[in-house]
């Protein structure tokens, strides 16, 4: 199941598997716990000085710049991301000069291009709303009438957390974005009537073993994730396996290694639609880290080092992860840190190194236990502490 | 409840709260992911390059150079230990330019002088084996012929993993020790008849917060820990009562503040004595990582910074942790990561970053559920696959 020359080369390494993560952020920064307590050596490629995961930068560069990549992939055995804006003709160079990408820039092109993920979901036969390449206001205007007069507007590449979204009603009212595109095309998309926003996370090793964790709900405030329930409350048999489903699905079509979040629709008549995929942690698998016997960062880590991946159960009924958006208006996040532990000695608080600033993530709160209802309390008035 | 100099100095820095271990083995090692996690920041002081703890490695010097250790202490708000060894001169030279110290020298000097340890026990009141200081072969002789003819003889100072430990039945055995001691005295400890090995968790804040984990049971091969079951198989209410008002008592009593491990023997006839203290995170509470709400690592810094101490409670019905000791006879420990993940998805690995060396802790499994033959199973199994 694995490649064996991964492994090779790894053993004829002196210093145990290096895994280099490109991008400094908070999902590097907390891929540093697991990689310490298994004994994976985490170098990070950072994008700047004082970054999330500045514990474990080994280096400060851009990674647009294909010798600054070259420089640091030469010191490590496998390659993965913090975020997917790593240039294709990067990636490829890596994967030219014999470099172990994960995951590899035949998988993140969907990640990167929203067009061209909707375009192989659908060869894939992946269940999502109805979508149209747009390159003026003529086409988007014929899918406007005909979906109901409004619809979702993206730009396929570089949007996250709400930015490159748009809901128009009017052709008129992407002029700007249509007229920037020099050749190109936006995604256009159906708006979904959804009754709730679900992901499904799932782990892929190279050689092929995926795990999956239970479908979890999650509640979009301002189009940034605010809170995540795992497993979805109200759950049924068949929309765990059809979620699941679809996360395999994707994750051997698309030939993902590492972690896979798959951002659902849930509809008013039950279907399930795909929103948004993501090759990395996910904000949506916070939860994992203190609810799962294995957390998604500590998987990322295994499945990109072609490791067997660890056991996604969770550890208790419930799991409830609480963003932390913005921070204190005032002073700075761990002056709070007495008052929430104080009120809440069983949540379990995790900060990013992060300036407050409104809207930024910058920690979330997650709490685990079997009632629902105390364990969506303690995360979300923990959290409050933050405010 | 909290030393208000302590928390106004904190808010002073520029830099939030900065945690200061001397030390860099394995337990300051277990310190960076909840550090990391929290958004606390670890400086460690470092016997040398390539110690266990070296991602957070600050600084490399002599823990017994006042100069080294103060230049140390200037860069953090609170200073504490990843072992015992810091000389009192050196620790009271450190309370006297205002450094928050913790443990403080007045606890830590019952950790590093188990004569001075015993005589405050039996100040305390708490339960301990019959024990004398002996001066040479005559005071050794009539305690050992007070005690059966047998009697365990212990340096009071520098011991460790069954080092400076030795059971006699004639004092000449211990006529080496006896002629080096320079004035000082040995102590001899009745060879207690027990049934096992207990082990009580204790964190305590400087203003007086406690939070007892359940007694566990551990289980020694030649003097070094090998297995810990928590919480204690077939623990009844008293013992976990009694368990936790010893560690209660001495947390107080010695004015203990971070984690406390107190070593205890149960006795054929039930009675608790104990054994050893050590006062910072321990091998017998390395479950509570991944088998309790807040693992030992988080809640010694949350105790040592002063801030409100974590839920101490099991997340299963059991936790069992069992150590790689020497790790492999050829090779390096992670090439036996495959084997031992593929078998055991549950279980959890943690490494040191050492190299194998027979007997040495260089890691440690840990697997949690609700079924122990199970667990038991899964923890001895994949340390195992590192022999």
């Amino acid at each position: 199941m694995s490649d064996t020359r991964e492994w090779t080369r790894r053993k004829e390494s002196r210093m145990g598997v290096r895994i280099g993560v490109i991008g400094g952020g908070q999902l590097a920064r907390m891929m540093i716990a697991p990689a310490v307590e298994l004994g994976l050596e985490l170098r990070v490629l950072a994008e700047g000085e004082g970054m999330s995961a500045q514990l474990a930068a080994t280096g400060v560069g851009d990674y647009r710049d294909l010798e600054t990549v070259r420089a640091f992939a030469r010191e490590v055995d496998v390659i993965t991301f913090d975020h997917e804006h790593v240039p294709q003709e990067v990636l490829r160079a890596l994967v030219a000069d014999g470099v172990a990408v994960h995951p590899g820039p035949d998988a993140l092109q969907f990640a990167q291009d929203k067009l061209a993920m909707r375009a192989r979901l659908a060869e894939l036969g992946v269940p999502q709303p109805e979508w149209a390449a747009v390159r003026d206001e003529g086409e988007l205007q014929a899918f406007l009438d005909d979906h109901g007069g409004r619809a979702v507007v993206k730009t396929p590449r570089g949007g996250y957390d709400g930015k490159g979204v748009r809901v128009v009603s009017d052709a008129a009212e992407a002029a700007d974005w249509l007229g920037a595109l020099e050749g190109g095309a936006l995604l256009a998309e159906e708006l979904v009537s959804f009754t709730r926003e679900l992901a499904q996370q799932i782990a892929r090793r190279p050689g092929g073993q995926t795990a999956a964790y239970p479908v979890v709900e999650t509640v979009q405030r301002d189009g940034v994730c605010a809170e995540v329930i795992a497993p979805a409350p109200h759950s049924t048999e068949r929309l765990v396996r059809v979620a699941a489903e679809i996360g395999e699905r994707i994750a051997e079509g698309l030939d993902v290694t590492g972690m896979l979040a798959v951002e659902l629709f849930q509809t008013d008549d039950e279907r399930i639609l795909v929103n948004e995929l993501a090759m990395r942690p996910h904000n949506s698998g916070h939860w994992s880290q203190d609810g799962a016997v294995t957390g998604q960062f500590e998987q990322h880590l295994r499945a990109v080092a072609d490791l067997p991946l660890g056991d996604p159960r969770p550890l208790a009924e419930w799991a409830v992860m609480v963003n932390i958006l913005g921070g204190p208006a005032e002073g700075r996040i761990d002056e709070r840190f007495a008052a929430a532990m104080d009120a809440h000695p069983d949540a379990k608080v995790h900060t990013y190194g992060k300036d407050p600033r409104p809207g930024r993530k910058v920690g979330h709160v997650n709490a685990v236990g079997d009632d629902l209802d105390d364990v969506v309390y303690t995360a979300r008035s923990a959290a409050g502490h933050f405010a």
